[in-house]
């Protein structure tokens, strides 16, 4: 029962949405152009449209959906930004694509628990712009705005981990639409528990294959007193990353510590006007009490200078904050402009801190011996890296090459104890890359969870395994 | 195949037992004595021994062990400390307990990474002293000297997890042995990861009904620079209480922030002579740098006093700090000593931060009401408090009193959206509870879990469902 091979009946579909009609009315939609916007994320090239997308706008729905197509055996896609890089709301069995896009209300803020709930459509932009005036801010930051229905599923992180934690650690509680139907809430709004198994973090990156999350209850975080940040470039990638090593054993609660390779230096300069020295950079923020940031600013500084920091350039005006990390929040797009036409393909692997100099190293030499143009960057700080590789459409040699230099990145970085995903889940992109981290009796646990919680296969077929 | 009754053959223990005999020799042991040492941790009185006491000293005999068992339909029951208060390693329907106290070494230390691999049966007193000199520490304290696999199975957390997290925070990777046998490893030494399920956290608090964990990899967290500590007495319960609420917004890292009532005062000051005014009281434990100490401190200070607070005792010098921490640690047995001969339920609710003070002094009301001798302390940064109930055990009218003030402890816990458990878990003792929590469709999803991973339902069979 693992639908490794999933088929649906055409017959099944056409009831599925025949009926979903009835109930949904204008907001189901078959066309061509709506369901080609539903049929990928920011990463796969292929367009792996649904049958229909249907916008629900309360939990209800959600379940009415769910019944319908766990009776007729039918595939389930939950949609929200569509930010993912690795396919994970494509349709490669067709079905029900489910935007989440009208459930995006916040609905309670608690301040004296410092926890609020959210649907699973607002947009971590929207709900910060929402939380305004509360003293809180919810810190999870994974670059693109995207949805937290979205970050929940494929165990988000980002920019200020270090500080904050991961979606791992910011989600308290979860309301799920399981596969028949049925509503179900797990966790609790106690910042701790040990009542059974822990189902919060089951879903907690389970990209839409257990349930369809219909609630979340999420940690917020006091708005930092004061926040700093600063640009420092360095002689060497080694340097860099050996200063942010001998920042993470001081204890100290660094907010975000973020690397640029002179490539994506140069990228970001062209497109966001930066004006940066073109060498390895970290990009730092120190958020927390006036004090409390001082300190941490004179370490850091101190530490760079210890490691041949060449320049520490502050942004200390809050504009002069915003443009630098926008320019790190535009690395991406900064980086597709170095090449008009291409593709992307953003690799993600994480490593013990102790083996990120080498590793970054390595996939810089690799990338350098087979002429890409990939600039590197990443959240160091947790020993996170990314390389943005962009190829053209039409050189197929090209992307032989990305596929040759991303393959030997992931098992490097398996062969010294990390991960084929920091932080971008594994969808339809890293199904392989899975197999060779975990090996397949770890993924028949995965499966059995799956086939357990799902037994007709509909939620989000060909995903993970 | 939920096994609510299972039930063994008593030829297949027995031939379980002559077969293991011949492997493991004198470190199997079938006596009274040694099996009634097995039979129960510090909670439940009951004794429920399992039919032999095994001490594997590698994976390779777990496995064994587990290979014979499943084949067998045996119950496997792993055993740590002893140290759970809800039945955990009872064996209520007999069976084989593997004692992990062989299985108990350091195995590695990365400085670099900050992680560390141990064995199962080291205990965190162990752990701490193995890892003098390294600048490092294992910061999660439950107060009982428990065994490190003990404190991954039950969600372990305690006193300094307001800074440094419980035992969901500081797992990264486990070894498991599965029901038959297989060995598997899951997570990995990177410090995120988006690989599939997060199978390490769904281990961890799955109380030994998932697998057998045969090697834990540990975030480990630099020693602080500068530590300090006070207590601080209140004119009463909710002055304390709404002080802690206040230090929790800040935003700033406190270590430690315990409570203690009048009555848990005494009890300390008599067991542990700490001459502390016998009023609700605040321990505060300050770790870092020694800037972010002092404002810490500072703050600390300031909330009290606007509180109330009456006197902030400063423990400055290292062994002052100890013997107030030692104190702590010991309030389970001063209370004890209040009532000679009586036995021990130690009562953990949960609950958001905003309902904490109503939720404990609605505590105290009961406990006055019903005539109790009981004292309440607890983890208030977390929301997080216990009742040291001290029936005696010729008195079944007080007992019953007891379960009255608990049952309607946990009633309101989760009336308010908290949780029947923090950190002490469901074994035998709160299956109702995690029921009345969750309800019969969330509790079926793990019990579907269980029975795809352990379908002969031979791992701690009796415990959670």
């Amino acid at each position: 029962m693992s639908h490794p091979d999933f088929s649906m009946a055409p017959e099944a579909v056409e009831q599925a949405i025949s009926r979903l009609k009835k109930l949904f009315g204008e907001r189901l939609n078959v066309s061509k152009a709506v369901r080609e916007q539903h049929a990928r994320g920011e990463g796969l090239v292929t367009s792996l449209a649904p049958d229909a997308v249907v916008w629900p706008e309360n939990k209800a729905e959600v379940c009415e959906i769910l019944k319908l197509c766990d009776e007729l055996a039918v595939p389930v896609i939950a949609f929200g930004a569509g930010s993912s890089l690795e396919g994970h709301v494509s349709a490669p069995h067709g079905g029900i694509c489910v935007d989440m896009s009208r459930m995006n209300a916040l609905l309670e803020v608690h301040l004296e628990d410092g926890d609020c709930v959210v649907q699973p459509g607002i947009t971590r932009e929207e709900l910060n712009a929402q939380l305004k005036g509360t003293g809180f801010f919810f810190p999870v930051d994974p670059g693109a705005n995207a949805t937290i229905g979205g970050m929940v599923s494929t165990r988000a992180s980002g920019t200020t981990t270090m500080r904050y934690g991961s979606m791992v650690h910011n989600v308290m509680s979860l309301e799920v639409a399981l596969a028949d139907g049925r509503l179900v809430r797990l966790g609790t709004r106690a910042r701790k528990s040990s009542a059974g198994f822990d189902l919060v973090h089951l879903m907690v990156g389970s990209e839409g294959v257990l349930g369809l999350i219909t609630e979340i209850t999420l940690r917020l975080h006091p708005l930092p007193v004061e926040v700093a940040a600063a640009a420092c470039a360095f002689p060497s990638l080694a340097a860099a990353v050996d200063a942010v090593t001998e920042l993470s054993m001081s204890g100290l609660p660094f907010a975000r510590i973020e690397f640029l390779d002179e490539h994506q230096v140069r990228a970001c300069n062209e497109y966001s006007k930066l004006g940066l020295t073109e060498l390895p950079t970290l990009f730092l923020e120190f958020h927390g009490s006036e004090t409390g940031v001082k300190e941490q600013a004179e370490l850091a500084q101190e530490v760079a200078t210890s490691h041949g920091g060449i320049e520490f350039k502050w942004a200390t005006r809050p504009e002069d904050r915003s443009q630098l990390w926008k320019a790190r929040h535009l690395a991406y797009f900064a980086a597709l402009a170095l090449k008009p036409g291409c593709i992307s393909v953003v690799a993600d692997v994480c490593v013990p801190m102790s083996a990120l100099a080498e590793q970054v190293q390595l996939a810089r030499e690799h990338i350098d011996a087979e002429g890409l143009v990939a600039p590197i960057l990443g959240h160091v700080g947790d020993g996170n890296f990314h390389v943005l590789f962009m190829p053209m459409p039409d050189q197929p040699a090209e992307q032989a090459a990305v596929d040759r230099v991303y393959a030997a990145m992931v098992e490097r970085a398996l062969a010294v104890g990390g991960t084929c995903t920091g932080e971008h889940g594994i969808g339809m992109g890293k199904k392989s890359k899975l197999l060779a981290q975990y090996g397949p009796e770890v993924v028949g646990l995965m499966r059995a969870i799956k086939t357990a919680w799902d037994p007709k296969g509909i939620l989000n077929p060909g995903k993970i395994f």
